[in-house]
């Protein structure tokens, strides 16, 4: 904290424990909230109640901090982690879940990166790569490419919709309600 | 051009021809893209081919010409003129040419406004007095808001994907049969 021992050469981290996760939590809210120049990493420590150098220690700087938060692998596994006769429910259901339980959309931050054509088009090609693509590899029928792309448009408008009534009827629903509403879409796409 | 006739006091347009369309076009693409700190009347101006005076004549000052884009009225008018049984289809296919048309989503910019708090706050609330309060009170049966909500999240999905992959097998598919695919889920959530 005083600087000296902040500064000189860490071990490796062997606690991948909540100061990691409080880091990328905060990260991921300012990667969405604000334009990529708008972020420092001193806003995100000071979100994630750590240092400063913490977050550098554990991420890198700025650039390194927004690859990280950039991969939507983790996110992409966890969400299509079902036999194809059940996805789309379970897509539904862990997209509501993790949005509640992590205070941010699992998918939506790759939206705000669409009128930006420098920084941020590293978000759309991992998204396109880890979700659309990872996504068509794993659907039967025809119209694969096609169909994905509706599948990730019903996960993105499900997460715009609910942060843009984040006091409507969509926030007191449960996550299986929602699903029984808004999932039988998703497994005709994915049933083709 | 040279300035003397610009600056002068103007009389009141009497042709609201290309000139404001191009306008209105290029203040919601500006408003789109970019934060509204970085949005100028100049290059709102140079993006319709005008000057920027002609801007200020026509539509005010930055937040005056904010206001009329965040105007979603005309869009859900369009978007939500048809008989309850045809709705869904409709709204596909409307949403997905006035996309190709206009080159601007109709409904998409609100969801830029999520991250920011202040002045973009009027997005929202005009979203959801236009769009899914509107919406639900044309809804037959339980759930209306809910499913109003809903809906709104395939509208802005649908767009949100479109505009992810611009040069993806949806760019490509004609409007008639993206509702194909995707407007019996939206039906559904009509009908109730």
């Amino acid at each position: 904290m005083t600087g000296s021992q902040a500064t000189a050469p860490a071990p490796a981290p062997t606690d991948p424990g909540s100061g990691r996760d409080a880091i990328l939590r905060a990260a991921r809210r300012a990667f969405t909230q604000r334009p990529y120049a708008d972020v420092t990493i001193r806003g995100i420590a000071a979100d994630a109640g750590v240092s400063p150098s913490l977050v550098v220690k554990h991420f890198g700087r700025k650039e390194e901090l927004f690859k990280t938060v950039a991969d939507f692998g983790p996110a992409a596994e966890e969400l299509f982690d079902a036999p194809l006769d059940e996805l789309g429910r379970h897509m539904v259901i862990t997209l509501v879940r993790r949005r509640r339980e992590q205070q941010t959309d699992p998918l939506l931050r790759v939206v705000f990166s669409l009128g930006n054509r420098d920084e941020r088009s590293l978000l759309r090609d991992r998204f396109h790569e880890q979700v659309t693509e990872a996504l068509t590899a794993r659907l039967p029928g025809h119209e694969r490419a096609l169909r994905a792309e509706l599948i990730a448009g019903h996960l993105l408008g499900l997460g715009a919709t609910l942060s843009l009534h984040r006091e409507g009827a969509g926030a007191l629903a449960t996550p299986e309600h929602l699903a029984d509403l808004y999932a039988p879409a998703l497994q005709t796409l994915i049933r083709g």
